[in-house]
């Protein structure tokens, strides 16, 4: 029911197509972030506008609110929100220990807090497993534990439980329509995450991520990560970097062999009218913007860019008119759809290393780090 | 440059062919109202398929945000919104006096407070015409006076300064690819409604708006005000009800020869999580329809209702996702517009004086009235 195919290389960069019950991704890919069985302020027909393929939605928050069993009851995460294409669910991991009050971890799971109204809840690797099966995503997410990328005690710690987990979540899988990944942890440090990597690909499961990043560490930090464990990766699977990122983050990630990446960040700026553009990131606030009749990013062929001015996006926004949002996310967006789809191409006809620098300096205005979640 | 054709009718009810610089109006017709140069939380592709022919925008709120030449400037209103089908402004007589905290009235115009910063500025019937000429839609409005109904001595005086404002509106158009509408006022005073039809009438401008109704009268008021009305207007010109309403005041409206109508209630009520149905106003909080796989209306072709569930929908109320806002206006305009093209289509087959008990009797639990604004 799945299989991954590497269509070309470049040195570490590669193109492939990843089969799933709802589609073929093209692969490297980004997937925008609908936490709570939305993207925020889209439509499905938007997100089908901009191309994306892959849409990535929130355990934590789907199981508080509506409830895993309603979503099942009502057909399962792809009716209820009628995205109809490949979909991924995270494990509930990450938001347990980024948005829950406060949480108690054990090596059996986590008890938390909820973040709406305080009640609480427990999660374990099988409750975990269990609530994405009745999400039902293509790609689902193996029980992880995310640590201070700056503690190495704590992230060694946290390291070997996310291997148990591991462990735990492949027994408890029970649906064969969903990729089970596994999640590589261990902070900045190399020998935790080579350790990791070695043990979450003997696992053999469909796909490996890599959690952790993108969580307060640098930039030089993160790629230097990448650098220790792709490398030791199988290539016959899909390489999925976890809440990650930036255009310069994406270039990065696709050049040491990353194929799949999600990020709220495109959404978060839209909504903090902020724009990609070639020219550096936008602020929509900007009075230099009232009368800027040139489109948000000339190069781009979203909706926005091919109607809309600046100076009316930037009158929707002093004005606090949602429609800002929406205008906004479908750039930002397609910048980030668009940025793959020319990597791919690259990729395909050889080019990318070279190019890279290039587009590296290109984006390079656009990178300022916003901290996933 | 305008011509209204009556193409059929049913007693005093009329299907009539508006010729505007932007297209042909099909009336009877409703305008949503894009306050602002948007109608929240909608693109103008949304509009479209929505099958929305007018739409109306608020001289107040634009003078003030982003200002009226910064709209010239880009070209006007229908470039700067990319709407390029009919346009109507009001004159921003009515914000003037609902929005504005202090103001104060001469024969001469208004002195007012912004509702956004509390800076002063003036609106006098030239100023009025001055900011609409800059704007650039293709229907406008004479200044007027809105009084409080039920204050019949303050509805005189409101009344005849209308009528001087009217005549001075005419005397400073200076385009005439505009079709500058004069209004009727009186309260809820028969003997002064008639005179002001009278008054309005015999300027001879393209169009008649009837104001001040919806503003705290009943019902039945509303409807006797326009049974005085309506009988003293010419056959030959569009007849314009501002700022009405429900489902029930279009189709009462309609009934007396109303032509032009425009609410915020579709998209207002969107806001506040509420549905137009056949089964009566839907509230979307409520946990009955936590699992309620039907469409909003089930007798409805929007985007909405075509391919979303209540329990979706309501699961986005309940979680304060934009998207519930986005969905219910898509929804609630488009109940309003398929009522108005029904009320045509039986105008034309001469069934809708017969049909109109069995519409109010319909759309009767949707009747509730929000105060204008």
């Amino acid at each position: 029911m799945f299989s991954f195919h590497i269509t070309a290389r470049n040195n570490c960069a590669r193109t492939g197509i990843f089969t799933t019950p709802h589609g073929d991704l093209q692969t490297p890919v980004f997937a925008p972030v609908g936490t709570q069985a939305t993207v925020k302020t889209l439509t499905p027909e938007h997100l089908k506008d901009i191309n994306v393929s892959l849409v990535l939605s929130n355990t934590y928050h789907l199981y508080l609110r509506p409830g895993d069993e309603l979503v099942r009851d009502m057909g399962g995460l792809h009716k209820f929100m009628q995205w109809h294409n490949p979909m991924l669910t995270d494990s509930g991991g990450f938001q347990v220990f980024s948005l829950s009050k406060t949480r108690k971890i054990d090596d059996d799971g986590v008890t938390f807090k909820s973040h709406i109204d305080g009640s609480t809840h427990r999660f374990t690797p099988e409750k975990s497993i269990q609530i994405q099966e009745n999400l039902g995503a293509d790609i689902i997410m193996a029980f992880d534990e995310c640590s201070d990328p700056n503690d190495a005690a704590y992230s060694k710690v946290a390291m070997q439980r996310t291997h148990c987990w591991a462990e735990r979540s492949v027994k408890a899988q029970t649906r064969d329509d969903q990729a089970l990944f596994g999640i590589i942890q261990g902070g900045i440090n190399a020998d935790l995450r080579a350790e990791s990597a070695k043990f979450i690909s003997s696992l053999d499961m469909p796909g490996i991520a890599i959690g952790g990043l993108s969580v307060g560490e640098t930039k030089q930090e993160m790629n230097d990560t990448l650098d220790v464990v792709t490398p030791l990766l199988p290539e016959n699977k899909p390489r999925y970097l976890m809440g990650v990122g930036t255009p310069e983050d994406l270039i990065n990630g696709v050049l040491r062999g990353i194929d799949i990446f999600d990020c709220v960040l495109p959404t978060r700026l839209a909504r903090h009218h902020s724009a990609f553009s070639l020219e550096g990131r936008l602020n929509m606030m900007n009075a230099s913007f009232a009368r800027d009749e040139r489109p948000l990013d000339e190069t781009c062929d979203c909706y926005t860019c091919k109607i809309f001015t600046r100076a009316y996006i930037r009158h929707l926004v002093v004005a606090k008119e949602l429609l800002a949002g929406t205008l906004l996310s479908i750039h930002n967006l397609r910048a980030l759809i668009r940025l793959m789809e020319q990597i791919r191409i690259y990729i395909a006809d050889g080019s990318f290393e070279s190019r890279a620098p290039g587009l590296l300096d290109q984006w390079a205005n656009n990178a300022k780090r916003l901290v996933n979640g």
